[in-house]
């Protein structure tokens, strides 16, 4: 083999191994991919703007009072407004999103963060424009019921 | 460059990537690098054999009557036997270990998971002997208590 051949040869597996590398490393949305739980089914329409996959975890019972899901909002997806009659919990397992309480500014939400709704106040929730965000919901004391949907959220609501 | 040299050199740079590349990639207990959360306090002795992190992440009160948090439980660790007035339920993150409700069978439980132990009912839970296991707990109805620890899971028991 030639040297100038060898060379080439060299810089060609190095490219291959790079790519396979590459392969390996976090993109910028890896929200879907490294997913706990199955991708769910496609929230409704009337209820949320965009794609948002809800997985039932918990079904409500006479128990346990509580209903947990998982929901993923892909980028710019987001709920209505709506209430929870006891509240709501939220748990940020991946991703980037937005949560808003009526009355109060928008709060960015991040893989880790912990979010509490008080009873019969109205918010919303859902993905950044940019990345989806993985988040479980917790929603307790169900004997005084469960949700309560209102309005959409606007695009001015979303990007305010 | 001589081509000996040059073929060295070509070996050394690839093996350089190579290693670079194998840092990325999953290895077989990833559980505590792909934490959602902080690794938190360790558990006390006197309630577990082994380490077992936990993270609170949601406090009692008379809003939510609802306790949550996170342990991560190290290769080998697990709770001591105990119940909840109220029952609780789990939320498998990562990885791979074992549940187990008095006088039934250990089940072996993974990511993506959801178990229930209903109230007053004896169980423990904890990672597999090889994996650690990453798990959210939710206990509802916390007006009822929270929880009442027992005696520890002997070797026999955590083996059978």
């Amino acid at each position: 083999m030639k040297r100038s051949n060898l060379l080439i040869t060299a810089i060609a597996f190095t490219a291959l191994l790079t790519t396979g590398c590459m392969e390996n490393k976090p993109e910028n949305d890896k929200t879907e991919v490294q997913a706990i739980f199955p991708k769910g089914e496609l929230g409704p329409g009337e209820n949320f703007t965009g794609n948002a996959w809800n997985t039932p975890l918990v079904a409500n019972d006479s128990t346990y009072n509580t209903v947990i899901g998982n929901v993923y909002f892909e980028p710019g997806a987001r709920s209505n407004w709506h209430t929870h009659p006891a509240g709501q919990i939220l748990i940020i397992t991946s991703g980037v999103g937005f949560h808003q309480i009526k009355g109060q500014p928008k709060q960015t939400i991040r893989k880790g963060d912990v979010i509490k709704c008080p009873p019969n106040v109205e918010h919303w929730h859902g993905a950044s424009p940019d990345t989806g965000l993985q988040q479980l919901y917790i929603i307790p004391n169900t004997e005084k019921g469960i949700v309560q949907w209102l309005k959409p959220v606007t695009a001015e609501e979303y990007n305010k």
